[in-house]
């Protein structure tokens, strides 16, 4: 046989014996797509066996990420990353090797995918983040593609259609889809749910699409580079192919979706397509030289391009962009104490003189930019030029934070987006990749509470503030003003290692000190203590804008006889990771501690809170004064809950 | 002018004199779609002014419900529901008419809208319902159409795009979606985001469309016959509008979607129109008698409806299908103690009796039936027959939610859905307005856990539990085995005011006693009580896969000189509203409390917990019994846990 068919079969086979092994996983697609892996990787994809963080590298990204196998065995046989070692632990504690790509386990892992069609949107964001570098830094230094696997499960997800839209309406050329064309999926064949015609709906979009046998090796080529050669839209290429080619019993059927082929029927295929059935976790040379035939090639390239960075400004401010953002060059906003400010303006503010001082920042909302005050001064990123600082991701907000994560890990940008607190939820599985994942993208969530008034209980947020603080690694930051705002976006920009959720209400909430409002990068900390004027001691615990209402509480607390402390928690998680010593003089255990905030109150527990003033329930359609005072969230309501949880 | 035009610029007004006198509110697309709102209500709607609930009415579903006015002007005009004080206080607290339509609040809001995208699907859902109570109970008494209006942002919401590929796959002839074509969304031209040809779209979904001018009345009825007249494929009309028509000065302008219009404007218009600049809140008459000039022909077929219903067998079986699942004509399962099954195994069982007791209920899967194990007998809702149980939802979680609101918004159909646990983050908007609208969907969730095993960190739900119990309504179940699984379907199943998240194993789980567990009926019980054999006590309070592990540790805790009570709680919310004497039985406040669930510790407060033992981290790829050992959910780990928190 040829090279290039062994390197075909050589990856049917990892992907059999791996499997099986592990007595888990996804078999079928690893074979269904195995020509197209091998023509990818080995004629296309432009790498540097090296350095696998080269920044012109081409982008890969599998997104129906169960075929994982398919990933390691291209990165082995091309030199990339996972040893055969990691192939034989595939799925076991601590290997490289997991269920699912696992973005930052290996080298060539671009991205965690898995969850159905987020991997196809990263790819639109990976796609964006080359062209802004492109039209921004350099047409010479950037200048590489994005390819994208993918199965007809992605192509089913709402987030794969938001982004594919996008994709077409900006005209990403240099953006490439295989889909695998394979009509199963888990349940049987794709007729039972899937009916539509693919390639006219991403035609609609805007895009380039071909039919081809995805076995037909040439014709795969042919494919690719027809959709090299279509500047101006991005290619689909479906890829009719056969799940489980090869196998006997299994082949073009659900049951080898996610489940070992079995022993036996694996030494049917290993015969039928002329490999030994003996062997097991076996690459011969053949294999390997075709996948690695360009490797002298690629060194050089890369190394003419390392000259190129190394001569001229562009690349100086290209390697600068790829690093962490200078949080020094940004003047942050002061606010002079006194009068009042909504948190999305001093939020835009802040914003503001970001974008001034990094310019690589980069954004926009789902189609409310003018409500979540985001829009940026330089221009728009439109289908026409990416020169400019604003995105408009439409109405689309699982797609945004999916791309958001595609920009990220792109690098080169450093991005935010934005929507209505409320809507967190239509986005909330692409956060948690960028929980998982631990990338810093800064999300935007405005009118952050019933304050919202009166749209009514599907616009006001009631449950999302503490739903984010579930989800691990994710910081939820609720400034009380415009200056812990300013503090709060100095804390989220100077963060590497995981995403925040940065919130801001519609109404206007009073200015506070802004040398007591430092405190906020601690976490939590007291904007009004104890007097001595009483005898009991309180401590009202509040974020966002429930610390001015705590603190109008103050006197009708006094009158009753109170002392009280105000403490101001802008983000828990922030609170959590300080000093014991600095927790404990905040928030004395020995204290009676209520918590304010307008959300629901079941996760205020920990901080010796005895008991807290929220909502259980959702709002209403009325003025937001109106709504707060009607569901008891009123001085009165924060007095009750002090008489109620004093402690003994 | 005509009585026509009258009602047109009837709803005009009527839209900007509410929105201008609430001070808030979206008048633009409700004139933009005055006319066909007009002609949509007054030459096709089938409703009986008499009795809004009438089963076989045409459903008429407001997606872009921003433009709530729009839908109060029609009900108002068309005698359903909303009085002229009920339009006055548009937006107010307590008002009907609330800033977008609630249902429940007024006859004829047949669902909640204003999350973009979600009418949309819903009208997919009835379509569905609709369908398979024709094909199932009578064509003769079932035969009724569903219409939507949405706008640009619905048809770019993920949501849309996936209810709208299945619709188009199972040919709904009999729905049809009214596009409001404006080019104009909050932050400008649809032309900034939204570039693709959505008719082109449509046509690939399998849809009829058509391109009209959504001012030209006679163009509107004739595509609403000719949709209504194409019975095997759903259609959609495209409407170019111009947003806010007839404003001299704000006309096809993002600036007219969300805010007043303002006074002079207002004028402007009325004089432009031909209408009273000086009268607010006006109907004349002849904008009444147009809309209601069906009224007698659609009350003798309401009529003849009723005699129809009242003389056949299917008239009682519809008429029996609208009611509450009779939850006794099922032979709910026990499972006989000791061996052990996975409960979404149990379940399976339990399904299959419930499909066997109460015909109407129907259901499936986001394409993993197999794993969810949800096939019912009786086949499948194809799009060829409707004469079956299962529907196949393809890999689309999100519009499989939003279909289930619909399904049981329309009635006559007992619907739930599945998906792994992990993906409930996919479909949580819908699940949140399932809980608004206190509908009892039922959410089949398995694959609850770490114990997910190899799949890895995407797969393995960790916050998804605890952020259920924030939503407002929803009772989140976790069974802890067989028996608690027949006890909780059967809690669901008469649950008539909010949805169930049904939480089940992928592992297997010892069978307790069957008479014990029916104590899982209060939500939480105990499972192994004190035996006074110890002096210190402790309680263990576990859900789920936990409580076989609770119970594990008991000999441990023995040793270290501990009394220990296993309390199983597979319903915290259940157990929340039982009177306090019982609570106080199961749940005493002066014994060490420690909680045990695999999901994040955050929730776990009140009940007298004083720890937890849970993760705050996300899980990992390996076999599920390692990754639990591995994250310290083991006998070890609760036995530390109750040492370190001892009540003194």
């Amino acid at each position: 046989m040829t090279p290039e068919q062994r390197a075909v079969n050589t990856i049917k086979c990892l992907g059999m014996d791996a499997v099986q092994q592990a007595n888990s996983g996804h078999p079928g697609m690893v074979m269904g797509m195995a020509e197209i892996a091998t023509v990818l990787w080995s004629d296309f994809v432009k790498y540097d066996p090296n350095d696998a963080h080269w920044m012109d590298r081409d982008r890969v990204v599998l997104s129906n990420g169960h075929g994982s196998m398919l990933l390691y065995a291209a990165l082995h046989l091309s030199g990339q990353s996972i040893s055969m070692e990691d192939i034989k632990q595939f799925r076991q504690w601590g290997a490289v090797t997991a269920g699912h790509p696992e973005y930052g386990y290996a080298d060539g892992i671009e991205t965690t995918t898995g969850p159905l069609g987020q991997g196809f949107a990263n790819g639109v964001g990976m796609a964006m983040a080359e062209r802004w570098l492109r039209e921004n830094v350099s047409t010479d230094l950037v200048d590489h593609y994005t390819y994208v696997m993918c199965g007809d499960g992605c192509l089913m997800e709402g987030v794969s259609a938001e982004a594919a839209s996008l994709a077409g309406h900006l005209k990403l050329g240099k953006m490439i889809v295989l889909y695998d064309d394979n009509n199963i999926t888990i349940d049987g064949r794709t007729d039972i749910a899937f009916g539509e015609d693919v390639c006219a709906r991403f035609e609609a979009y805007g895009w380039h699409t071909m039919r081809i046998d995805g076995h037909d090796k040439d014709a795969i080529r042919a494919a690719i580079q027809a959709g090299k050669d279509k500047a101006d839209k991005p290619t689909l290429i479906a890829c009719k192919t056969i799940i489980a080619k090869d196998a006997p019993n299994k082949a073009d059927s659900s049951s080898a979706h996610g489940s070992p082929l079995g022993e036996e029927e694996i030494r049917a295929v290993k015969i039928a397509i002329g490999m030994d059935p003996d062997e097991k976790f076996i690459v011969h040379d053949d294999a390997y030289a075709h996948f690695r035939r360009r490797h002298a090639e690629l060194s050089a390239e890369r190394e003419a391009w390392n000259q190129n960075v190394a001569a001229s400004e562009a690349g100086a401010k290209l390697v600068q962009y790829h690093e962490a953002p200078d949080v020094s060059a940004v003047d942050w906003p002061v606010f002079e104490e006194g009068g009042s400010i909504a948190t999305r303006s001093s939020s835009h503010k802040v914003l503001t003189a970001i974008a001034a001082g990094i310019p690589n920042f980069i954004g926009g909302s789902a189609d409310l930019a003018g409500s979540n005050k985001t829009k940026l001064a330089g221009g728009d990123c439109s289908r026409d030029s990416f020169v400019g600082r604003n995105i408009h991701f439409g109405v689309r907000e699982h797609g945004m934070a999916a791309i958001s994560n595609g920009l990220i890990l792109h690098g080169g940008v450093h991005p935010f987006c934005a929507t209505f607190l409320v809507f967190h939820d239509y986005m909330r599985p692409s956060v948690r990749l960028s929980a998982i994942m631990h990338q810093p993208v800064n999300y935007i969530y405005t009118h952050d509470s019933i304050f919202v008034g009166e749209d009514g209980p599907t616009h006001q947020p009631v449950e999302q503030i503490e739903s984010m603080r579930l989800i691990p690694g994710l910081w939820v930051m609720r400034p009380a003003d415009a200056n812990e705002s300013s503090v709060m976006w100095k804390v989220a920009m100077e963060r590497r290692d995981g995403p925040n959720a940065l919130c801001f209400t519609r109404q206007n909430l009073p200015i506070m000190n802004p040398e007591l409002t430092q405190g906020a990068a601690r976490g939590a900390y007291v904007v009004r203590d104890f007097d001595g004027s009483q005898t009991k001691q309180c401590i009202l615990l509040a974020t966002g804008s429930e610390v001015s209402l705590a603190l109008q509480a103050v006197d009708s607390l006094t009158a009753e006889g109170w002392d009280v402390r105000v403490v101001s928690m802008p983000c828990r998680e922030l609170f959590a990771v300080q000093d014991a010593t600095y927790q404990a003089s905040v928030l004395p255990r020995d204290v009676t501690t209520i918590a304010v905030e307008a959300g629901v109150r079941q996760g205020w527990t920990g901080f010796g809170v005895r008991g807290a003033l929220g909502l259980d329930r959702f709002g209403a359609s009325a003025p937001g004064t109106i709504v707060a005072e009607k569901l008891g969230l009123h001085v009165k309501g924060i007095v009750e809950q002090v008489l109620k949880n004093t402690l003994q």
